[in-house]
């Protein structure tokens, strides 16, 4: 049976890596690095550093692969994800098939923690259910980027005894703030849903590239601050071409 | 200035441990290590496996100390735990005073991650306010127990675009499934709320011990596996004297 070991990595750090993900770092045949088709290049990079640091079994190959482009001008995007999914676990099925022996193991390296709004575990459900031979799987947890976030600010998620509420830009600009939580924690948000918020009612702690050199945080009553995380935000975006933030909001 | 860096040790394995933590672990002058007071043996001895695994600065020293024990028959439960984290920061300001040069600093193994359902960053701001001299602190994120339970099953914790609200026992038990999200991640329940939901509309993922020789993790539909899972529960935590669990709700 082919295996497949999935590795948290954190949210930008090297450092993040736990000696559980190093372990099994060094326990794979081959790892497979996304090249072309990642839309961040420091993602990239990040996988190689890793690899470069970490890795110390020479019998352990890196080997780079296009990742499938998901077609944006599909006009259902639900249907465009779904059949870029099923173009990247067919690109896994091939590059396991030729690179991996019949009890092999090959890692991914997955940005944060495999476990939030990443798609990776599902790809690879879909890919044991398509392939033509036997695959497993397992999980590495890593750093997640709602525990770089609190890190960063030195402070704790919940409010003593409160309830958190993970969600989306999407979601949280359709349905407001929750009226069960004191806390939203809210991750893909390229639309900075904040602002549609009463700015009085809430502080904000905002966070990009946590843990990598252009961490950059800010924080304060949203009312005060909301302009400068956008103005900010976008600041960033146009010089690196990409960014990667989280933020939380609590009822003041 | 002294300084306290706090370490998420991760949820039980000691190779949970990030590269950071190890790096701040042996950038410490002294590692409080509480003993006395601590309610679950297994979190003393997990402490001290790792500064026994990674600790490999000799001018590092480690200093238990007794934790003080918090006062349960307190009428009021609020209170009680106030005087207890009072009573905490000033063992924590004492035991720097002693042993730490002005400009050294201290380090405090956190299981999990200090963000989460912890009171370790309340104390230290607690202590930061009330001592006499000059205290800085930092924190370096650690494995938290949903990243853990989330590994153990293989699965995200969220459905695609969905929420997940993360909230206590007594919460859950209060104000029943959250009518905004589709997962709930419930941890401090001690009283097994679950049992108060419709068996039939939810499917649970229950870990405990997660990371550690002792995991168990039972899953299913919450109609098939609630008593099942009370039931391991009770045990476990009869043989064990303590247990530390959580488990995810889905809707069906």
């Amino acid at each position: 049976m082919r295996h497949i070991v999935v590795i948290g990595i954190g949210s930008g750090n090297p450092e993040h890596m736990t000696v559980q993900g190093i372990n099994a770092l060094n326990r794979a045949d081959i790892v497979l690095i996304p090249q072309k088709g990642e839309e961040k290049a420091e993602l990239a990079s990040l996988r190689r550093a890793i690899c470069a640091r970490y890795l110390t079994n020479p019998r352990t190959r890196l080997v780079p692969f296009d990742l499938p482009v998901r077609d944006a001008a599909r006009a259902d995007y639900r249907e465009g994800v779904d059949d870029w999914h099923a173009a990247i676990a067919a690109t896994y099925r091939t590059l396991l098939a030729a690179h991996l022996a019949e009890d092999g193991t090959a890692a991914l390296l997955v940005w944060g923690d495999p476990s939030l709004y990443d798609s990776t575990l599902r790809i690879i459900e879909r890919l044991r259910a398509g392939a033509d031979f036997a695959i497993d799987h397992t999980v590495i947890p890593g750093i997640a980027s709602p525990q770089a976030l609190a890190a960063s600010f030195r402070m704790p998620l919940n409010t003593i005894g409160g309830a958190v509420h993970v969600t989306t830009g999407r979601r949280l600009a359709r349905e407001g703030f929750p009226d069960n939580a004191d806390t939203a924690l809210v991750m893909l948000d390229g639309d900075m849903s904040f602002r549609h918020l009463a700015g009085d009612d809430f502080d904000i702690f905002w966070g990009a590239y946590l843990g990598m050199a252009d961490e950059t945080v800010i924080s304060g009553r949203l009312a005060d601050v909301a302009e400068t995380i956008a103005a900010t935000r976008a600041g960033l975006r146009g010089r690196n071409g990409w960014i990667m933030d989280i933020y939380l909001l609590r009822r003041r």
